[in-house]
C-alpha cells in the first residue's frame, strides 16, 4: 500500500520551491525553479533506491532495475514538475511524486516484479517558456528531433539548451533510450466532470487535439488625440476583434470547442499613441480533429478579412499542433477493473488538456488515471485536490502497475 | 530673421539624443535620456547668452534678462522635450527650439525689448511615463500642487521626484516663479488638417477636451483546454469587448469623438492560461465637454453591463482629465495677422492633442502656432515636416514675439 503521509508531505514540499518575490509558484522549464525542484526529486528518488538517469532533453528518470532481466521494458509511470505561472501544487507533480511512491512502496512491501520499474519527470510539459508543450515526452516519442527541441527560443528570449546546461540537467541519455512496456500517468482533472458526477477515479480513454498559433498585427502608430477613428490603422483594435470572434464563435457554438487567449501584448504600449503591433496568442482545442480543422479555417478566413477592414497586416507562426488521441484499450480496462475492484467510482472519460502519456502513446501502450479538482480549478494556485483522492488515485496506479510488472 | 541652419541643425541633434538599443527615440521624462537632452539644451540656453532656471518640478527656463524693466513679466515661449515611446523629433522640440532661436535672433539683430524674453521646457508634457500629461505647465498653473507631482509613480515603478534628483533637474525655484506676460508655443499639428488642405501655418483658438483613465479587469485563472466556454471569468475576453465597443462607438458616431486603448496587459499572460487580469488605458477626447461627458458616461454604463456578463470584477482609475479650452482671441489674431503680412496660407483651428499652452492659458493670455505634419503622423518616428514650414512657423513666433515684447 502507499505511504499517504510520505506522498502527501513531498507534494506540499514540492510546492514550495520556486516562489517568486510575490509568494507565486513559477517553476518554468529550465529555470532556476525547475532545477531545484529537480534537484528534491533527484535526492527523492536516490533516497528511494532508485538509478537516476537525465537524457539530452533533460527529462529525468528514476529506475528500479528489478525483475528477471533487468534490461527489459520497464512499467514506467510518470509526469512533469515544471509549472505555469501562479501555479498550483497538484497539475505534473501528482503523477511523478505518484509514481515515485508507487515504486518504493512495492519495494518497501517485497514486492517481486519480472521487469523493471522506472518514473519519469519530462521537461517543459506546461509549453509556457518554450513550446511545443509537452516537449520532452514528445521528443522521447520522435516527433520532434532532439536537435530542434533543444534550440527553442523561450518567451524570455533564453535558449533551452543553453538552459538545461546552465542548471546541470542536460543530461547524456539519447531520448528514447528508455522504450516503456506501458506507461501510466495519474494527473489531476484540471476540469469539472469528476467532481460534478460524484467520481473519485477517471479512467482517461481519449485526449482531445491542441492548436497554438501565435497571430502578429501591424498597423500603424499615431497621435491618440489628433488621428479621426477613419484614418487610423489600430492594432489593438484588431486584435481585440481577434479575440471577441473566437470567444462569441466558440460560446455559440453547441460543441466542446475551447478557444483561449493567454497572451497579449500591444507596442508601443503608450497611453496617446495608437498601437503599431499587437501579438497575441491563440489556444484552440476539440475533441474532433476535423471540427479543430473547422476552427482553424475559420480564425484564417477572419484574419484574411481583418486586414482589409482595419488596414493592418497579420501573420501567423504555429507553435504546436496535436491531434487527438486514444489511449490503450487494455490499460483503460485495467484502471476501471482496479477501481470496481476498490470499490471507486469510476467514469471513462476524455482529457481537456495535454499530457504526456499522450506523447508516449505514439511508442507504448498508454493511459492515464484522474482525480477530481475541486471546483475544475487549474492553472490557478486555488488548484486543489483532497488528499483522499491523491491516495485513491495512487492506488489504482499501484494495482495496475503491479498487474503490468508481472508481465 | 531666424537662422534656419541653427534651427534645423538643433532639432536633428537633439533628435538623436536618447535613441536606445533599436534605434528607437525614447526620451522618457525624468529618464537618463530626458537628462542627455536637458543637459544640451542648457548648453544652447548659456551660449545664446540666456540665464538658465530650473523649478522645484524640473521645468527649465532660458531668460533673456532685457527691457526697461528686467524683472518684468516676459514674453514665453515654449513646448517640452520628453518624448513619446518611439517618437518623432519635431513633437515639442520644434516649440522649445525656436523659442530659443527667436531670442537669440532677436538679441543678435540688435532688437530692444521693452520686456524679458523667456523660453520654457515642460517637464513630463507627453504623460507615458507618469499622468497626468502636461505636467509641468500644470504645476506651473497651479492645477496640481509639486509635492503631489512629484511624488507620481511610473509605469516603471520609478517616483518622479526621485528621478529628478537623480539626473540633476529638481529646482530650487518654485513652480510659477516666472509669471508670463503672454505665452505662444509652437507646435507641429500632429494631425492631416494643414497639409490636406494646403496651408502653412495653424492659429491654434481651441483645443479639444481630455480624459484618460485606467481600467482593471479581474476574472478568474483557469486552464485553457478544460474549462468549457460557459465556466469561464475571461479577464481578456472582457477588455477586448471593451477595446471594440469603444471602437465601434467611436467609428459610428458623426463626431469628431476619438478613443484610444494604447496600452494592454493580460496577467498571468500564459498561453494555456485563462487570463486572470487585464488592464489597459482608455483616452477618450471631444472638443465638446458635454459630448465628452457622455463618452465617459457609455463607458461607465458598459463596464457595469460587463461585470454581470461576463462575471468579471471592473475598477476605474482616472488618470487625466482636461476640458476643452479656448484660447486668447488677441493673441490668435496677431498670429493670424502675422501670416497674412508674410503671404502664409493660415487657418484657424482646433487642437486634437494636449500641450503646455492649454496649462499656461488658466495664468496668461496663451495661443499657439501649428504647422503641418506630413500624412498627419505623429508619435510615430516617421513624424515629418519640411523645412520651410518649420522655418515658416519660427518665423511667424519670432513676428509675435516682437509686437508683444514692445507691450
Ligand atoms: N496538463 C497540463 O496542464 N498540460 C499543459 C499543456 C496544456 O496546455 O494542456
Ligand atoms: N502634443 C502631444 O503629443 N502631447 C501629448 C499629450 C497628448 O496625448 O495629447
Amino acid at each position: 500500500v502507499v505511504n499517504a503521509a510520505r506522498l502527501l508531505g513531498r507534494l506540499r514540499t514540492l510546492g514550495d520551491v520556486g516562489r517568486d518575490g510575490q509568494g507565486r509558484l513559477v517553476r518554468l522549464a529550465g529555470s532556476d525553479a525547475d532545477k531545484a525542484g529537480r534537484d528534491l526529486l533527484a535526492a527523492w528518488m536516490r533516497e528511494a533506491g532508485l538509478e537516476v538517469a537525465v537524457d539530452r532533453i533533460g527529462n529525468m528518470f528514476g529506475v528500479w532495475r528489478a525483475g528477471v532481466d533487468p534490461k527489459a521494458p520497464p512499467v514506467m509511470m510518470g509526469s512533469h514538475i515544471d509549472t505555469v505561472i501562479d501555479a498550483g501544487i497538484y497539475d505534473g507533480c501528482t503523477g511523478v511524486l505518484g509514481g515515485l511512491e508507487v515504486i518504493q512502496a512495492l519495494k518497501e512491501g517485497g514486492f517481486a516484479p519480472r521487469r523493471p520499474l522506472a518514473v519519469a519527470a519530462f521537461t517543459n510539459e506546461e509549453g509556457v517558456r518554450y513550446a511545443p508543450d509537452m516537449m520532452g515526452s514528445l521528443v522521447t516519442a520522435g516527433g520532434l528531433s532532439v536537435e530542434d527541441a533543444l534550440a527553442s527560443v523561450g518567451t524570455d528570449g533564453a535558449i533551452l539548451g543553453a538552459e538545461l546546461e546552465r542548471i546541470g540537467y542536460a543530461g547524456a541519455e539519447e531520448p528514447g533510450f528508455l522504450k516503456p512496456h506501458a506507461y501510466l500517468e495519474l494527473h489531476v482533472e484540471q476540469g469539472p466532470v469528476l467532481e460534478r458526477e460524484g467520481f473519485s477515479i477517471g479512467a482517461v480513454a481519449t485526449l482531445q487535439g491542441i492548436s497554438w498559433q501565435r497571430v502578429t498585427i501591424v498597423g500603424e502608430a499615431n497621435h491618440a488625440g489628433t488621428t479621426p477613428m477613419s484614418l487610423r490603422r489600430d492594432a489593438g483594435v484588431a486584435a481585440a476583434r481577434v479575440v471577441t470572434f473566437l470567444s462569441d464563435r466558440a460560446r455559440a457554438s453547441n460543441t466542446p470547442t475551447v478557444a483561449t487567449i493567454g497572451c497579449m501584448r500591444f507596442e508601443p504600449d503608450a497611453i496617446n499613441v495608437i498601437p503599431s503591433r499587437a501579438t497575441f496568442t491563440v489556444d484552440l482545442r476539440d475533441p474532433d480533429e476535423a471540427r479543430l480543422q473547422e476552427e482553424e479555417a475559420a480564425l484564417a478566413g477572419y484574419l484574411d478579412k481583418l486586414q482589409d477592414s482595419e488596414g493592418v497586416a497579420i501573420s501567423v507562426e504555429r507553435l504546436a499542433r496535436f491531434q487527438p488521441v486514444t489511449f490503450d484499450y487494455r490499460l483503460v480496462a485495467m484502471i476501471e477493473t482496479a477501481a470496481r475492484t476498490r470499490g471507486l467510482a469510476c467514469r471513462r472519460m476524455t482529457s481537456g488538456a495535454g499530457h504526456d502519456a499522450q506523447m508516449i502513446a505514439r511508442v507504448a501502450p498508454a493511459a492515464m488515471i484522474f482525480v477530481p479538482s475541486l471546483g475544475g480549478i487549474s492553472h490557478n494556485p486555488r488548484e486543489n485536490t483532497p488528499d483522499a483522492d491523491i491516495i485513491a488515485g495512487a492506488s489504482i496506479l499501484l494495482d495496475v502497475v503491479t498487474s503490468l510488472a508481472s508481465e
